[in-house]
């Protein structure tokens, strides 16, 4: 069968991360062919990405070809484009200084800092601005195109996606889940004395919201996962302190190691699950956070800033070390689901998509975290079961926030996303030093803030 | 790899239909294997059906072995159950004289007379006292149990199984859709020349009620069918009346040929296929009812009752005719869903389930029709697409009238079932002939309607 | 204390009943005065308004005075109005002959055709193109004045303002409950042996549509009026029919003369009291209108369309006519709520207002008819019971309707009119048929149907 | 005109304050006559009161005489009641030492700690079990009296009269919103230079719940006082620190005097203006008690359990001071009430109720503080404007920690109670210290928390 001929799209093309991992995806998979193109602010480090690509599709385990190319205007890019995908940063690395080193002034820690609490709303608030010329530009040249939101805070761009284009064909991919399907496959081996599954035969209900996910049910091969870690976790020690543990991280700077204890206190608290890992778990509640001596008591720890300044700035791989890589699957799901929507069988997987009736614990609309079915050209979402009264109640709080973050960044309000600061139930400062973080944080990025009425620089 | 042993019992087992489609099905899934008791209020057909069965498992092409037995009492066919099958009449075929001979006299015409219209309202009037007695032995002896019911009014029935036992594991199956894919893909053989395809590749967005079902997407292999189908209905001739056809079908007594040209109606008045047989269709809305000339000229024919009568009262096969049977598929999915919930590999199929979501057009609660995905002891709906707006309020009025129907018949409530028979579509009597056509259906019936407090005999 | 001076602006100005209804009860509010604006298509009916008006104003028991003119151009009526009043005919009155004639034709029998039924349906579709004139300078001239609808279809009128300018502080006036009302008062004279109360001590819960309005608990004085209704309506000849009395009321051409026997088989149907007149009632539902003889046997009657061709030209009063008359009430509410609006206290009176949770059976946004609070410049609906579910569907399926016609006049899509056409429990022809009489129902006004796409005139 | 005689029961009949309140305002409404039966878990306080009611109804400026007498059995009191009254403390003062000092230890501050917060959770679980044995009285003996709720939790008390027996004519009263009626009063004196008019001319769009009431409008004779307040709160100097009146206030202990500075932070942050005393304002956020300066800052102060206990055990007045003191009006609507509940004309006041639709911002059936008409033998609650979104997303988190709340105490479900304690937003612990602070809470409180699975005593 030939492979069937695509165009993609990828904005945010320079990414040393994502736009690889697309083109190793795509290099592996032989129903696919024809063209990417690749658009970011940073021109060179598209092309740098092109180079990265004829050493990967160079490769001898690659199974197709792609012509890949930098496009300096993103309108050249999208003509014609089959799908679309969407991960970018919203400014540089310096501006995460005020997602995360302001607020931790105010006492409010933050592991990740992409997604909720005071960081994931000011994410939200540079990054609207850029959505909207992704959006005007998409509905002009490729309004029928399937777009693939990547970037954080997911479920508010996913939204804004959707708010400013409602036939849009856009939906989120996260592969968090994924991570914690993982860590379940490896119980899995433990539990039962066999090799570790792979993650799609860990069978979830899947719930909530992004990086705030919640499961109901976990089976493998008929048997209930969910009652077998409850008697897991009834076990006396096994909420015994993990601070070793975290300190080890620490000095190894291994902070996305997972512990997964976070998701247990759910499980043992509010009995669901929690399904995303424990540094973003924590950041949609206030009570693992109140110190970092309490996050190492869970085992989590917090990414420092300086790290990431850090990471940033390193000196990129040369392309050529590409060609020298054996070519092996990421373990995302991109490439599947391209080949589902272009008709080659159905997929069941996670995605973020606006709740048409798949989430009942969540508003109409809200963009939140299901089971899906790709089919061809198709994607519907699976109905997940309800959480238990309490952990609906924090999700819904979530929802509440994010709603007003999405609506504040749309019409750019900063009032508006002030009150979602004080919403946050990682906030519990006074008004006062409230706005005074808030307006800290709003002065630091002001470059990156256009159409917003600031309060005046200090 | 041993199959999986299971316990099934079958509420209607002495059937002649269903019962032996069961058998069946099941003489042709190796993956599944144990016991399958029989329960009918006629014991003598059990014993035939156990006859039966003994001729089909012996046949050559059997895969594997089920050992069936007919139980007199109904505790023990359900102790210990993992499937409950229930398909059952209510009552001999002379009570179908009162919901199908009596409305004639009205006016009101209904082609099969088992789900919508007077007739819809008066089987679920006279299933409903039977079927409390099933959910109080299933909730005592295999509460645990899936449920799976073929009986008429399917919505009613399903739904009165939630009702009585809110945590039953209890859902709705038809082969209604079946036939209608297959009606699509006689289509896709003449439009692309190519061999029928099997009906699970003519994929579907469904949705609405059994027997008043919808598709808003048909597609096979990435052909937009519908795109299709509205070209088609689009030329000059193609909604010629096709009375010939009716009339050569009632001569022949073909009551079952469908022509689909209402469906395609539904596409041309209401932008959404109509996607269960004409026959049913046309029982949920008044314009094509209005006499038998008119539904002719749709192509449909009314099942007449002397006809039903006939053939109820046929001899038997003796049950010797089914060892020199080949063995062949009936179409139907029942193996494949036991063998999805027993954990081998999921299962995308359509089913009657109350709504959790999956039908934003209709109240949540209600029994829809829609895609859903099985997996092991695991069912969950696939959200459906909204319909057009008039398709949307056509479906709602429906279900506004099966639920009256559902509450009268759950609390005894001839007033309240009457009301649903003034709510019905099919009915513009003045209320006076209204109630002298339900009273004299009520009266025929009599005996079946334990607890109603009906009007004094005429 | 002085007058409050206030501007407003009548459209549909030269209108022999409503515009003078209006100046009556201005003329008797002494706590008003200022200006009133005429406007109308006619602007001769205007100039002889502004002469009756002076007539009225100069009868001894006026108590205020408001300076009154005509208006030719709508802009100028509008500018600074803190009121508008809308109160028009779509189009003259030979439109009529399409909106109840041709249905007759088909069976479908209407006795007012202003509100449900394919005429409602016309009327909407001609009254829309005009209302949304009006808005576009309300929006500009007067964006904060209050809003009365007059015009018919009441739900779909009050509707279209709402969905065409969603900040519009508009609401629709009905005078058909109070007259039930004071059908109910002369009632409590006779069973309580008292003098006639005045309508406004007969207490409702009102709930429904305009027209399809239904109460759900009448108390007068303490007294449970529906209690011994329900008495009275069970003794045992009391529906007989009332044959005579509607021959006699066609003979003398009392159209509008009530009988109310419909209202009352309403409650002992669906356990709730139709509280409209009957010509309203029997239009949404099919049961009363199968002939003339079953809506005589009821008591009501049709209105000719030969009857009000010929009223509509007769010869108008001399506005000196009005010199000589004595100024009494009208009945109607008006004044009243704009005393109340500009601060002169509270009122609670029926109105039509977009449903924001006063009516639990109907969906959020749809113009519902329920009791509500005038205030100072608010307007707060106040919650009615549920209905009984019977009842709560057939109005439900109404409304269904009805946001059909509104979404096909807004659009201008007569593919989605007909659909409403189709979903009417009126119609109950084939398509065909349903398509050929709403064909020539186009086709006699399409001069007042800007902006549609016709089937082309036969 | 006779008085309307009626009897009346009031649980709770011994306290000090409320029971008093009441025959106070009975003996000042001279359309109303009867009985009133006094019952209390003290049967001496019952006995005392009727003394008092002796004295107050012998004054001079009593208007009608009720037949008061004490009751030691509930069923004695209900039997035949027309009206029954509920203000009840859950347990002795000691109990509050567990509502509110505990807390304090973990720097959870609550100054009134009756409605939220972890204080309000407690009383509630006690609460409930009480009023259970209530209502199976009141379902006995007076199914159709309408039950007027005083005690806190408000919210919940009356969720759970509601929940307990749907059919139950119960809702919940409150004078917290007078009392900023009053305090608006009084800003209108100064403003418009006029004596401070009655509170009931302050007319408001009330919307929220009990001691988290918000307005989005306030009026008086035309004046739009939220536009005045915006103007007025937008002066630099306005929300400078008011520490110096709290101290003022602590030191003579005058914790109830109120600053009003709360309620109008909430109309600058999220442009409503919060309608209850600051007490209450702050325990449904975290931002104001961080700290006792803080909540000087803002001019509120904390009352002392010491000073509770204190008050508690002074000795009452002799009955005969009542003789001597004059008789005037509380400022209570509850006799008020009771006259437009027997037919006395209609009353429009505020009342706690479960939504049926006069909230659009909160779930159907939770218990809201809104506007409603009372009238003969009725009650119909007037919808509220939407909140603006910040503050529609508080009220919402609050009313689901409360949903949480009154399952836990129905179904004496410890681990849901914790679950409520976790969401609650002044709780901002880590898992373990939220336990180890709600265990001791438990276990001081435990005599009175029938049938809860309490952890063992420490």
């Amino acid at each position: 069968m030939k492979p069937t001929e695509i165009k993609i799209a990828c904005i945010g093309g320079g990414s040393r991360y994502w736009a690889r991992v697309l083109i190793n995806e795509l290099a592996l998979a032989p129903r696919l062919a024809g063209r990417l193109d690749l658009y970011d602010v940073n021109l060179d480090a598209t092309h740098r990405n092109v180079q990265v690509a004829a050493a990967i599709f160079a490769r001898p385990e690659a199974r197709t070809r792609f012509k890949v190319r930098a496009v300096s205007r993103l309108d050249d890019a999208l003509k014609g484009a089959d799908f679309v995908m969407i991960s970018i940063e919203p400014g540089e690395m310096e501006m995460r200084y005020a997602d995360v080193v302001i607020p931790s002034r105010y006492g409010i820690l933050q592991p990740c800092g992409d997604t909720a609490g005071p960081a994931g709303t000011m994410r939200a608030l540079r990054t609207l601005p850029l959505y909207e010329g992704f959006v005007r530009s998409i509905e002009k040249h490729c309004p029928k195109a399937w777009v693939f939101n990547y970037s954080n805070p997911m479920t508010i761009c996913t939204g804004g996606l959707h708010a400013l284009f409602p036939q849009i064909k856009a939906f989120g991919c996260c592969h968090e889940v994924f991570a914690s399907q993982h860590r379940i496959a490896s119980l899995v081996a433990d539990w039962f004395g066999v090799p570790e599954p792979p993650r799609q035969e860990i069978a979830i209900d899947l719930t909530g919201l992004n990086h705030f996910t919640w499961v109901t049910e976990v089976r493998w091969k008929g048997h209930d996962l969910i009652a077998r870690l409850r008697r897991e976790i009834a076990a006396p020690e096994f909420f015994r302190s993990r601070a070793r543990d975290a300190r080890r991280r620490k000095r190894l700077e291994r902070w996305f190691e997972p512990s997964g204890m976070v998701g247990y206190d759910f499980l043992r608290r509010f009995d669901a699950l929690g399904f995303a890992g424990d540094r973003h778990l924590v950041e949609f509640v206030p009570w693992y956070v109140r110190s970092e001596a309490e996050l190492h008591r869970w085992g989590t720890t917090i990414t420092p800033y300086s790290w990431r300044l850090r990471r940033a700035n390193l000196v990129d791989h040369d392309p050529k070390h590409y060609a020298r890589q054996p070519l092996r699957p990421t373990g995302e799901d991109v490439a599947r689901i391209i080949e589902s929507l272009v008709g080659h069988g159905p997929l069941i997987t996670n995605i973020n998509l606006p709740n048409r009736g798949q989430t009942p614990d969540l508003p109409l609309g809200h963009v939140v975290e299901t089971n899906a079915r790709f089919d061809q050209n198709s994607l519907s979402p699976i109905v997940a079961k309800a959480l238990p009264p309490a952990a609906c109640a924090l999700v819904r709080r979530a929802a509440d926030v994010q709603a007003l973050v999405l609506r504040a960044a749309l019409t750019r309000d900063v009032d508006l996303a002030f009150q979602a600061i004080l919403a946050d139930p990682l906030v519990s400062l006074t008004t006062d030093q409230a706005w005074s973080m808030f307006a800290a944080m709003l002065n630091h990025t002001r470059k990156m803030l256009p159409g917003y009425r600031l309060p005046s620089a200090s």
